[in-house]
């Protein structure tokens, strides 16, 4: 199939070139000059304004973007409304809160334009390994754009889908991020209570393989924190400072809303708050508080 | 009635100022002649070694423990058990952990004597206000202790109370602690979002004192913490080390016997675990995890 | 002074009657017309609609609404700016997200109306025992309804202040009722604890009845939790379904927005969740995969 | 190799399975009859007693004990002692603590027994796909036993490993278990939003067969979801009760000695105490509480 990819970054890079290699003809866009060479360097062909992407497709038009989540996917669903024609598709293969994602679809559904929705998992691993695509949207346009799914996901009917109507598939990625928070955060409790444990000497990167093979906690992530703890066991350099991009909150959110108690995802959330917090003052009051009522000595800066 | 106090730490001393200006006959023991001084200065007697101090009570002799739970409460058992006679009643009144009460009051009642725990909270503010008391043992032991509990206590017949059989005190302060770790966690956020919320400017000691009256979250913790908020508003100086001393664990380890659910509780020990730890081996993991599977820069030390 | 009431609920009618008391004039405004017999026997006015209760106050009018946060809260809103003249004051005394009364005050300070927002706490005891009441609104403003202030707070000059612009009374009545839920959840699992201690045989009423004087975690909620097991101790009849009115859930929105961690306020809530779902899917999943991989026994229902 | 297998049970009979497959000769004790024929069809021998079974091996004995930890494992321990000659190794594959095992090897050191503690993952899967094997012991014992690890794991080099001195496999298999529970956790919370959001009509067998491929959160216990949903996607049937069996509370109470933060796994564990109460204490007081300050109904049972 012919496809327009907006945004030539890590993600987006690679999915040109692992459906290039799929045999699709690519044409990307990329305001960075340098992103849009390395995209023609691995054979698709790359444009400089989205007008030329609009203008270099055949219609029905497919185009996926895949950009930042919030106001840069708010002004490119903006652009596109004004150079696209009926029947073309656009897909947002990024992150973006499903709530937005509703809200910009029925604005392309009112202008007669397919609009989907495609959660992608896999990170800079996709390129090699292939993505897991949870897809939302209408039956049919999604059925079209199959071959761009099949040459995606790992194995022509393996790890995407339809899920639902459109919104789905970000909402089930949201939620497969707040499930990633949870998986990592017991998997570095736990390794940590190892850690701690000194007078044993384990040595987690071994702990990690040998968990690698027939254990319950084997996972892709086991496989990423084992490599990571082979190449720097002791985290060394490395600041206790966890981001979040914004899935987890949205998945505590969406608990609140349906009112599904998520201890573990919330906590998860909480705890990479905390990592960025070096000076806590809910701590600070909390040793001032012991000191008032039981006059015990507070550990000063 | 006459009484050998057992510590005269920061809790035993005021125990013993109680007591005498309560009509009360105090001799009171202490390796330190600091402390010993200074209760005589109050009109308690004092002695330095426990032989003298059972060897200055009338029998049936009453003493009453105030010194750290563990090794030096052991110790003291130990020691008072070769001195002590048929009859005589020993009091702890420290922060012991209720199965070591059950199991040094089998021993003293092997010997007949008899062993009460009692499970004292009020802190530093007790010797004004008076101390609340969690009272397990022989409900005529007990009995024969009422006139020294009513004198502890805020008022005669207020906030003190033989609960259940030996054990029960401690166990029931025990639980005191872990719902005040949970108490003054939740305070601790509660201040921590007001004070995050910079664009309106609160005044926390303010907001403290106008909680203290009428509002549902008034308590003598709140009472404190508004006047630690008012001493040093934004908490300088104080590092944001948060210390526990045993009873919230034991909390949690009797939920875990009881298969009784405490989240916050034991999330509130957890947290003072977390605010010990400015270098978390967790955090550093979840940091290198995010980089291996999404290429997401790692903060550098 | 002279002040319309809006809304003569439980909340309202308490209010009216402590103004009255207090030698302020009051005229109610409520559409049942039981609701407004009860405030008129009680020495106030009332009318049966919001213009006539406009047009019975004199200039400028103040008006206070205490109905339902949300759509009635909105239509009050909107009715009153049509009937209202510059000069006219609004207080929201009800439990209204922050971030609408933020909308709601710039939209009337477009009409030169003001507007003021008063976080109340006190439940169905203010009456008896006064409002605790945080104050947003502009400074001249809020100076203006002084005597009403002086009259609902438990005393003069305690219990109520303006604690910064308009939004920030009642976000610092969301984190209250945050730190409530808190509160609450520790006392809570505490009682459940010394409940499981079957051994024991606790009284758990004796048991709050001694923590209400002297210890630490004495509090208006223990008195509250204490008179609630005394009246019936197994909490016969009462289902274990916790409800929860939405203060708390923006509290967690808050602390996420200022990325502050709030893990025991967070739970409290998650647990009230739980509390109403008898027929969880988690772990029902949870039972089927421990069979899967375990070969456990599943319970069946 | 020959070694003896105590206990014939789900695991032990797996394990002499895989053994025989291996080309080990393997005799087994069970005092169950239908026990001891399953491993004779599979090419074992098998005798009724301990003293029997220690007869039948060659000397040095290597015996490996599969039975469920507690009392049983001290029984086999100690009847073992008495028959046991120096240089005999006994290995123990169960789940039992740390503590014990610490407690034990010291015993058996006295006598000149070699003691090993393998921590084994893999479930009822074993058979087929291989152990995960986390040992403890002294380094020249664990090297003599290599064929039999060498057969019982995924593969000759892979998913087995000496991590320390004795005590080190059982505690790095308690923490596995430990992670084990807030993965699972994490799984059901997640699948439990999706399931609530019944406006997308998802079908979580669907979701998870998409996220097994290419997917951050691919694991072996999404398989295993996977496939249980697939058999039963409303878990009908199913009671909301989820067991635990040690592993969890001995997690958290490491966490708790080494002074480690370990929220998600412990939350993990709660939830699990929560499923098994659907009565709640906790709940009726917090229900009774918001009725006794607010005046909030009581939904009653």
């Amino acid at each position: 199939m012919e496809l327009g990819m907006i945004g030539l970054g890590k993600m987006g890079a690679n999915m040109v070139e692992r459906l290039q290699q799929g045999g699709h003809k690519i044409t990307g866009f990329d305001p960075s000059a340098e992103a849009r060479k390395a995209v023609q360097v691995a054979g698709a062909g790359a444009v400089d304004s989205l007008a030329a992407l609009v203008g270099a497709l055949p219609t029905p038009r497919v185009l996926w973007m895949m950009v930042p989540s919030g106001k840069i996917t708010d002004d490119t669903v903006d652009a596109l409304l004004l150079l696209l024609a009926k029947g073309d598709t656009v897909i947002d293969g990024g992150n973006s809160n499903y709530k937005d994602t509703l809200r910009r679809a029925k604005l392309y559904a009112e202008h007669g334009l397919g609009y989907v929705d495609c959660g992608t998992s896999g990170g800079v691993w996709g390129l090699k390994e292939g993505y897991s695509m949870m897809i939302g949207g209408d039956g049919q346009v999604v059925e079209a754009l199959r071959p761009i799914f099949e040459t995606l996901a790992p194995a022509k009917d393996q790890g995407w889908g339809r899920v639902g109507p459109v919104g789905s598939g970000h909402f089930t990625k949201m939620v497969h991020n707040g499930i990633e928070y949870g998986m990592m955060q017991a998997y570095a409790e736990g390794f940590s209570i190892l850690k701690h444990k000194v007078d044993f000497g384990l040595d987690l990167h071994q702990v990690g393989e040998i968990w690698r093979y027939g254990s319950v906690v084997r996972s892709w992530l086991l496989d990423l924190a084992t490599d990571a703890l082979g190449k720097n066991p002791n985290m060394e350099g490395v600041a206790p400072y966890v981001v979040d991009s914004g899935e987890g909150r949205w998945t505590v959110d969406a608990a609140m809303e349906l009112n599904v108690s998520a201890p573990v995802i919330t906590l998860s959330l909480m705890e990479r708050f905390r990592s960025r917090d070096d000076d806590s003052f809910a701590d600070k009051l909390l040793s001032s508080l012991r000191n008032e009522f039981g006059g015990h000595a507070i550990k000063t800066e």
